[in-house]
């Protein structure tokens, strides 16, 4: 699954790249497309007042993007757990396809209305992040094992 | 009444200089300031249902600023309407004194909890915008006077 | 000229609604289409020692955009002048069609090599801007004379 | 060393809480207030056509940061290589002394004039970070031992 933007003047910095914060934000934006085509609808899940937060955030920075570049970033299950899911994020120049920063989030499902305490992934998104793992699996698995393995703080 | 910060790094842009758009988040941040010392109080206002938006911004730039540098903006009540109040700002280099961007907005209380229709301005806080537009007038006043009335769109 | 995008939940802020600073950023995304489709050329422009800052920014505000909607913003030639000119821009929500903001921003051409002086609009660009200002005019027009026109802060 | 801050009403977003990327714009300003206090100037180092980038960057998030709370931000050095360092960030709220978040960013020294490629990084820098890092140790060490340590992606 990818995801296409074009770099914003607003997303530069005075080193004449994009600054490194906004790759998060590129992440949501791929992340809010990516579980869109898995069936995910937020105004229904937040109605039945279920939502998820972010508990973990990381990205790897291999080589600047600059103003009006075309973005692609690939978007892939990395991890199902109970309450949480991480998603891998590869940031690509669409033009010249060299991969610019490699990353991972992971989102835990909550109780919005009451306790805010993690609650099981709700079954349909489940099933959803489950088919998506497994037929994205070789690519996802691909990336992840040449880059964002390598790229673990630890 | 003055507000002081730094400029961030992600507030700069591929020309080097501070981005167009955070003199809106700087307003914001004096904004906050000043309301705060003239006695609102944004989480009592909440729980009471009542809130502003704003209606319109406006700012008119002179002088660009750079990374790490101290900003000064003033900030002083420009006019008292029955729902809406407006504020005007200056933005200063604090080690220069030199006058970099001057600007307004206007802001509207609205239901919050129902209707989002505009109220009235609620009587202390009219009181107190009152007061701090009649103690500061002169100041406000000419600066205004000289730069902002200039300054308007056409 | 149409720009459309969806919107972050990055630029959603904690009263549900978009954060009136990010229309700033809104109009920066469709003023790079709109200048693309006139045939300005960023990087060229850069290497030719020539660029353009802004000068003005104003925003009336109509009613509240929120995360995942589509929006277009419509983009005109409001004014040219011998170094400056003015687009303007109405932010509509994509499904209703409901106008949710009008601007404008106005941009002054300098010489970004030496003095950072004024220098004029570029002869092909100000021809451009002139064929767009004329063509365009009626919608732009009407829609300034509607809207932006009351909407000026004096 | 810590970095007080007061969270702005635009880094918030519609679920109420503070946007989870601009936990990382917080790192930001307390690096360079770190670096600052570390005797690092970043205008000299720019003319000297030295400079770093971003090469990681971390964040795991505890506890939500809500509008106008007041922030605080422990930094420490948590590794010194050859030509990058590693600093780690503790972010705090100030009234009730919880930590909401705890991070890492990665630098890499690099020759910013030529090449873009890493050099090693400057003595008097290397320097005094290993100075920050030794007479710091046992906090540093202890949160991340608790911590960060935990929080690591995998």
């Amino acid at each position: 699954m990818e995801t296409e933007l074009r770099v914003r003047f607003a997303e530069t910095d005075a080193q004449g790249v994009v600054y490194y914060a906004h790759y998060f934000v590129w992440f949501e934006v791929a992340r809010v497309n990516f579980l869109r085509t898995l069936g995910f609808n937020y105004s229904e899940a937040e109605k039945a007042g279920i939502g998820f937060v972010i508990a973990e955030a990381y990205c790897r920075y291999l080589a600047p993007a600059h103003f009006d570049e075309l973005i692609k970033i690939k978007t892939w299950v990395e991890d199902i757990g109970r309450s949480s899911f991480t998603l891998g994020y590869e940031v690509i120049n669409g033009e010249t396809d060299q991969t610019l920063a490699l990353g991972k989030t992971t989102q835990v499902f909550l109780d919005m209305k009451g306790t805010r305490k993690p609650i099981p992934i709700p079954a349909p998104v489940r099933e959803a992040l489950e088919k998506a793992r497994d037929s994205g699996g070789e690519t996802g698995g691909n990336v992840e094992g040449r880059a964002v393995g390598k790229a673990s703080p630890h």
